[in-house]
């Protein structure tokens, strides 16, 4: 059947997005609608002004015999401060306070959308880097850390707090919780991470870095490499030593007090990175 | 800005499937695109045909000065087939038995782009029905229920083996796991669900339901709604009496046996369940 031109951008918009990354063949297109190569051409150059007006993504040419388009996620910073406003919304509303000034964060990271689109956001940022997995620890952080690898078009590792009959062989490490101080253990399956793997460590919260740096242990233990960290809400050190340097969070919290239900929050280090992280994409 | 209808047709496409089962007046297009009424009609009835057409989805149009178009998430039969094909393929792979003829399956749940697919399967067969939420249980479901929650637009909550300080309140109940007959508890945040609420259940595997049996207790014990379950591999029962009797399954794992290194899955119930469930929107 062949495709009119309106049904082929319909259709390519809906393919692209599913395909996040991956190198996708003109010749691919022509067959899927019967089309002329050059037609494709002029359609992908439809697509990809409208992704970049929109703020959709980008698609990046690859030229010659095996090339093709791929889609790259991209979010701009207005979108991005939109999305950063709505969290601290939701996270400063003061019901949220829990005893000990713990902050209740359940119902926003089950929020589906919202947190879909927080893992556009992560996924743009590390959208140009060699990433092959996302890894999180179990339990609140695997639904970001999914949208997170959705969008990069990777698979999910999850590294558990006990092992299970489930997992088969598991690799056991143990770290220091940073702010407890506490020795604690973390299990992954052996055959869950291959050695020399790209490995993003997404997580909902860090406060010292205690997890993430467990985390980082475990990937050493696979002789796999640490790519890149990214976490949802950071709470602001309170003289204590951050154990991790590097990371891109989307919120940083400031200040919990029960006392006079106060929540501060403040944008994380997304938006001081985010022209370093974006310039590869608007010169490309 | 004006956009022409080929940047209107992407940017749609893009819109309408972020925003799956939400009503979208066509003013709001209209207005997004600064374009006329009867141009984005247009447009939509482009939309509709292709993705009917490749199988992506229906548009519903509801009539009326508050009316407007809603995306639902659909599968083709065909689609589904080649979906379940290649999970029986991986499912069946010798390596994946465990001491105990237990299958290793966590590389599958965590496989994203498989996952998703798989989600829209079960959003597919639900989507027509009012669900609010979808509730899973801790860890390994986590991936699908998100799959699944993404696109019927709706939040996910996860139940707890155990309550950790940062869920608040819970509420915990006693239930017996069918295959062991161990009494078991899980727990669930007070102010994850509320009462009334319509909620799909979701989980990766299900034997004798023992699991899926607490969950729905706790769907009680919060005064909301079963509206439904989707497992995406269920065992099928030795004799043993199963504890759940109408669900939703893609596979089902007929035998697993370490000695003779064989893995028999058949097709689950989603597709002695596909007509009836598609009835309904071929007719509209």
């Amino acid at each position: 059947m062949k495709f009119r031109r309106s049904g082929r951008l319909i259709d390519m918009t809906h393919y692209l997005l599913q395909h996040p990354r991956q190198l996708i063949s003109l010749t691919f297109f022509a067959d899927r609608y019967h089309a002329a190569k050059s037609s494709i051409s002029e359609d992908l150059a439809l697509v990809k002004s409208t992704f970049e007006e929109k703020g959709i993504g980008s698609l990046h040419t690859v030229p010659g015999a095996s090339g093709g388009v791929k889609y790259i996620p991209m979010v701009r910073l207005d979108e991005a401060e939109a999305i950063a406003t709505q969290l601290t919304k939701r996270l400063t509303e003061i019901d949220r306070i829990l005893p000990g000034d713990y902050l209740y964060l359940a119902d926003v990271l089950g929020d589906t959308p919202m947190i879909h689109q927080a893992g556009r956001l992560f996924a743009s940022h590390f959208a140009q880097q060699p990433i092959d997995v996302v890894m999180t620890v179990a339990t609140k952080g695997i639904p970001l850390a999914y949208a997170v690898a959705y969008h990069l078009g990777v698979p999910v590792v999850i590294v558990r707090r006990d092992s299970k009959v489930t997992e088969g062989s598991t690799v056991s490490i143990n770290y220091v919780s940073g702010s407890t101080k506490r020795i604690q253990s973390m299990v992954l399956a052996k055959r869950s991470l291959d050695a020399g793997s790209n490995v993003l460590i997404v997580d909902d919260f860090m406060k010292a870095g205690g997890t993430i740096n467990g985390m980082i242990s475990m990937i050493d233990e696979f002789q796999a490499n640490l790519a890149g960290i990214g976490v949802l809400v950071e709470a602001a050190g309170e003289g204590g030593e951050r154990l991790v340097d590097e990371y891109v969070s989307l919120l940083r919290l400031m200040k919990v007090d029960a006392t006079t239900k106060q929540i501060d929050v403040d944008k994380g280090t997304f938006f001081q990175l985010y022209n370093s992280s974006s310039k590869e994409e608007t010169t490309s």
